[in-house]
């Protein structure tokens, strides 16, 4: 079997568990010496592909490997970069096909989410085009758990499950501070479009009354006044109120709640969703409010990996690169679910031009007929992914986080100018 | 030796080891049953005191306790309640004695901050005055770190833990988010008065470049232009900044920047300090921004419990009942620190009418010349408290925290009027 080189890179917002599958990408590449030689990696996506800003794995040690699979963040650097139609920009895909040809490069894995999915259906429509010789695979990555075609997308079951958890351990928190006043605690999550994680802050009850009382998700219209119906009946019943929301929930006109304060010259967006909604059971209500935001901290938390997400990240990540030398141009391994108790699944491949233009949002069946939870049916699809521990080793009181040294490959060719 | 009863109280902010002191309060009471008969805990502080809303500990068996010991937030409900003044409000304390006398309650143990510490020399000199036999000791407990008389207060070192490691890990989100546009992330932490929290996000650093790069604390005015001048450079030098800010800075002229965005009415309070600085950065110097705000997940975070800080809540509710029984009235068992590394630390006992109304804050040698970050003698100090992993069982995929089932006892006096 001839050798050829394979270039990896990232892209997207980075997951606790992306260098996970990185670090299984670089592993069973090495094992497959007989198909791959050098293992290139890009800074930055596709960006660094296109700046010829490679990254040589070779001199990773089997440590640093071990080291990379419990980091969060993206090793490589990630990008938020979109190609542009290759009609349209024809020197954009010269110079990547350069930049490939100059280092010999006849695979491409790309590991993100429905963007770099586009990604790699563009460039690898531009190969054959071309007759480049390129296998460009699909590594999915993403927290939002929206991509098509697989059960679910690594980096969303640890962003589920530090979500459960902070409303768990918050809802503690604020169940002890309740006596004479109501008190309402609304936590902010991701979710644009996609009430996933939102979702999965239910998985923090164990019984009717704990919380999270209300989820809020993309998914449904935002009907004020139903919301405040179940507060203030919730309040009045428990004392409290725990309220998870999803940063894109829009009112049925499409407006974005976290717009809602914009000043009249729509100049300043005052905040979040999480805090218009704490800010709206205060002015309506008139309980005490508080608010949390993790932002970044909940698709970063390597300290609160789920082990089912943390193994389905190193399994897509192993099965990319075999797709890779099976020559599987333009697919992208998934999860398929084959049971959920006990959970069971396995690994597949779709074709990535088939599902990068998709969104995958929280299904009807899995949202409560009022629209303000969930059913027991999305417990049963969101509980298996968040199951199981795997703890990053600490020094000092924090993560042993240890990013590898990277050694820049040398350029072949002049200066990349867009 | 004449048995007597105990009442145990827990008061203020909760924190993710309260329940340590509690059960350990609990346990050294219970080895103690040649001096103590009943231990009461009381419903939400001084409040269920007050209300006669008393819960007979002993319901709980051993596996109660060890759940106790492990879980966040305050089991038997907290509260922010200041006793009047004796001489305003004798009733208020005739009520109390009442309840006390009630229930055959000679020892009272307050679990709380500076607050509650103020509540055990009010109620001590009301003891005293009235002839009632009582023996009061506090049990220092807050995430604020401002307890003066102790080297630390229980709660900090977790709260200073999940900071630190919040801020190892969105830093290493964003590192690898920061390519062609200059990125900032703002991790907005407690603390009104103190910058204890704030200061803690220092140690997760290991190099001089790493996250976070500016820390502001209240202990320093806010100087816009030579922290704006700060995120530059740092974000020309690394592309990126990250930055810890207290809730409670304010400018030279005390005002608090949380309020800046007060509209000219004063009726809408905007957001909170981060959002505040992390909105100054983008209109000033244009960066994207992102910040977090934690919240009650600072403070509630059972799953990253620092071993010292529990060791220490455990240690202060034990101390709390040997000086009970000895009858050492109006004290509160603190800790001293022997050395810093290898850290050692000893339990001795503090009066708390001389600290009752005292705060700790940052002091100067612990913050950089530029006021802008802290020095070694603060990170030499941090180190210790957030040594070590204390993690809780797991069920489902969220800690196994299990609330015990509290049974109250029945009330002996008529309801309470205020």
């Amino acid at each position: 079997m001839a050798r050829t080189n394979l270039l990896y890179a990232q892209s997207g917002g980075v997951t606790a568990v992306i260098n996970a599958s990185a670090a299984a990408v670089i592993a069973a590449a090495r094992e497959r010496d007989d198909a791959i030689g050098t293992i290139f990696a890009a800074r930055h996506g596709i960006l660094g592909a296109l700046d010829e800003d490679l990254i040589d794995t070779a001199a990773l040690g089997a440590d640093d490997l071990q080291a990379l699979a419990h980091m969060p963040g993206g090793a490589f650097g990630s990008c938020r970069f979109d190609l542009d139609p290759p009609d349209r920009n024809a020197a954009q895909y010269d110079r990547l096909f350069a930049v490939f040809a100059a280092h010999g490069i006849d695979q491409f894995l790309y590991n993100g989410g429905n963007g770099s999915m586009d990604t790699v259906a563009k460039v690898s429509a531009a190969a054959r085009a071309r007759g480049y010789p390129l296998v460009c695979v699909g590594v999915p990555k993403t927290v939002d758990n929206d991509i098509e075609g697989t059960d679910c997308s690594p980096g969303f079951g640890s962003a589920a499950k530090y979500a459960a958890v902070a409303m768990l351990e918050a809802g503690l928190d604020i169940a002890s501070m309740a006596c004479s006043t109501g008190r309402v605690f609304v936590l902010e999550v991701m979710g644009r479009n996609a009430g996933w994680i939102a979702a999965a802050t239910a998985l923090a009850a164990r019984t009717a009354d704990a919380p999270p009382h209300i989820i809020l998700m993309p998914e449904v219209p935002f009907d004020e006044g139903a919301f405040l119906a179940v507060v203030d009946a919730t309040v009045r019943r428990l004392g409290y109120c725990a309220v998870t929301v999803s940063e894109g929930i829009r009112r049925a006109d499409g407006t974005l709640v976290m717009e809602q304060d914009h000043d009249r010259k729509g100049h300043v967006q005052l905040g979040g969703a999480g805090q218009c909604i704490a800010r709206l059971i205060h002015a309506r209500l008139g309980h005490k409010h508080h608010w949390a935001i993790p932002d970044y901290l909940q698709r970063a938390a390597g300290h609160l990996v789920s082990a089912v997400d943390h193994a389905q990240a190193c399994a897509v990540g192993r099965a990319a690169v075999e797709a890779a030398i099976a020559g599987r141009d333009c697919v992208m391994p998934a999860i398929r679910r084959l049971s959920d108790d006990p959970y069971r699944w396995e690994i597949v491949f779709r074709d990535v031009a088939a599902i990068a233009s998709l969104e995958r949002r929280v299904p009807a069946h899995f949202i409560r007929a009022d629209g303000l939870h969930v059913t027991d049916a999305a417990r049963r699809y969101l509980h298996p992914l968040i199951e199981g521990e795997v703890y990053p080793a600490y020094a000092g009181g924090v993560p042993d986080y240890r990013c590898p040294r990277l050694s820049s490959v040398p350029r072949q060719l002049a200066a990349y100018v867009p």
